[in-house]
């Protein structure tokens, strides 16, 4: 079967000719519909995110997966059944946090990342994963299933979120998305759908521009960066209830703060690499924690659980956004204009098969 | 009456003579027993905190008192009983956090605090008190009835913190409280009581010391930041999965964060004041929030429901540990010795009465 990898001597992306996998006990086979390409992808591709595989000169990409169960091989699973799977396992056998379904709160170390980190991905024709790891989502979600684990990111981070604020009487209405990436639109149509009255969404981007049309689209406001900082944005517009990082821009990590409203919560998702020394106003960012009770969560990964809540809010949301959103899907013969990264794309997947043709 | 205020002039401490206040409707009168000694006074004697109430030429200092009820005056509570009053008030009229009974909830501007910001506390020999911010504690509590306040700060931040990582399976066994002072000690008695298995308190001074010892009697390991940082903590030592902060040192808002394990909450409670640029590595910082699922939590005063935990949990902590922590206890003919903050004072009080005598 064909494969998309990054080879370890090159680090370059091409078609690789690798044995159709066979299920083990437990394991189930796939048949892959479509995988989605996203930032940490290209991380991977440059060399700045995970690890290869042990043993082995490539690593196959590709975490935001969706296929079709073409082997039960004895598990509860039927063929012929839509399915997404989750992106970690256990590293060596297992441990306490897959074990109680938690695999996204095991820390660095205790988990291999398929596509990402020390695992085969999901970009090939077949794929095998243990039972438990796929996720079974309706039919419908055939074409957009690739969409799921980057909502199911965004679902788990809501809930730690959510969580934080969960001791007294809460009702956010403004939040603040940090980044007009895929994941950042997403999240914004998310939070629409789940209610918030006032969005608004950062950016470094200039009109005219697709991301921007999306945001005016869910009647949020666009916040260009270039213009009002992170850390003006509470003066500029109203401080916000929620606050989302998406961009890994290592500043947010203190300017989310800044941008909330008092008992807010900032989650931050973005990881920033290196090292980058800023000058913060230790005493005024500490002091404003403190008076005004707001919160800082970090969220990583995601479970399970969090990949059916993404299932199921990707059905209520409108059809116009995903035909804007996904800006392109690509055959293996052409599957590098999945990876051109332009001021055109929003987001791209790899189209192995159809539902229709498998 | 007598009361120990602040002169708005001169700045200093001084025994005023006041009119006896008259409860008006739904307000009780109390007759007081003991009022604490903190930081937050030693601040407002400073000038570095809080405001005069209006129109005032001093303010009756002290939010951390136990009384008696010594007027009913129609309200639900009885004659005789004793209580610990809260702290904030509505400024004018009420708004929504008071009307929810979530008053700590309330941003800046939103409340007057008694004793510290806009109000008279309960350094007095009466105070009246609207009833629902009258806390009833068991009579036992009559002489230590002056620790429910710093008590329920520390409940209200245990319960912040729990509940940013209730989504979750958490199970604490590590934690770490900065600050050697009355709030730090008493919280790390709170957490032992609590179950923690592993205890760590930071401070600057040198054995022999007071504090030290009740560091010791607790079991905890005493860590002398003058040797260890706090950003060194998870090095030297073993991450914490809570961490307490309650200084006020401005970079603890980042430092904590660094002796946490993955999966850990960090509690803010301290207030710096001023400002104070410090350098952070934010990618390091922001990195390490996000991929082992840090949180952080800023936490200001306390609720009626703080309160009743306070007192609760109060009960549950050694005998020794009280006598270890009053250093001094002093009527209002020494008054000034309960404002003396050296190396043997841990903490201290004012008293006007005892439950006995009044």
């Amino acid at each position: 079967m064909k494969a998309i990898a990054v080879t370890r001597e090159e680090r370059d992306l091409r078609v690789v000719e690798k044995p159709r996998p066979e299920p083990d006990a437990g394991e189930a086979l796939v048949e892959v519909l479509r995988v989605g390409v996203d930032g940490t992808d290209h991380e991977v591709i440059r060399g700045g995110h995970g690890g290869f595989p042990e043993g082995e000169d490539h690593m196959v990409l590709g975490h935001e997966a969706v296929g079709v169960v073409a082997d039960a091989n004895g598990t509860d699973l039927e063929e012929g059944q839509v399915v997404v799977p989750t992106v970690r396992r256990p590293p060596n056998g297992t441990n306490e946090y897959f074990e109680r379904g938690e695999p996204d709160m095991a820390p660095p170390g205790e988990y291999v990342e398929r596509g990402i980190e020390g695992g085969h991905g999901f970009m090939a024709e077949y794929v095998t994963s243990p039972a438990e790891y796929l996720v079974a989502i309706p039919e419908e979600l055939a074409e957009l299933g690739f969409l799921v684990e980057p909502a199911s990111i965004s679902e788990k981070a809501f809930e730690l979120a959510e969580a934080a604020r969960s001791s007294f009487e809460w009702t956010p209405e403004s939040a603040f998305v940090l980044g007009n990436g895929s994941l950042g639109l997403l999240t914004l149509a998310m939070l629409d759908d789940a209610g918030y009255d006032d969005l608004y969404c950062a950016g470094r981007r200039s009109r005219p521009d697709p991301t921007i049309n999306v945001v005016d689209a869910l009647d949020a406001t666009y916040v260009n960066t270039e213009e009002t900082a992170v850390a003006d944005f509470a003066d500029a517009y109203d401080p916000a209830d929620f606050v989302y990082e998406a961009t890994g821009y290592a500043r947010h990590a203190f300017d989310s703060v800044r941008a909330l409203a008092p008992n807010g919560v900032a989650a931050l998702l973005g990881v920033p690499g290196g090292e980058w020394d800023v000058e913060v106003d230790a005493a005024a960012y500490h002091r404003e924690v403190v008076l005004e009770n707001k919160a800082v969560v970090g969220s990583v990964n995601s479970g399970v659980e969090h990949f059916e809540d993404g299932a199921e809010t990707l059905q209520s949301l409108p059809e116009w956004l995903f035909d804007d959103l996904v800006t392109g899907v690509y055959g293996l013969d052409e599957f590098e204009k999945a990876f051109v990264d332009d001021e055109t794309t929003i987001k791209t997947a790899v189209e192995f098969t159809t539902y229709e043709e498998r």
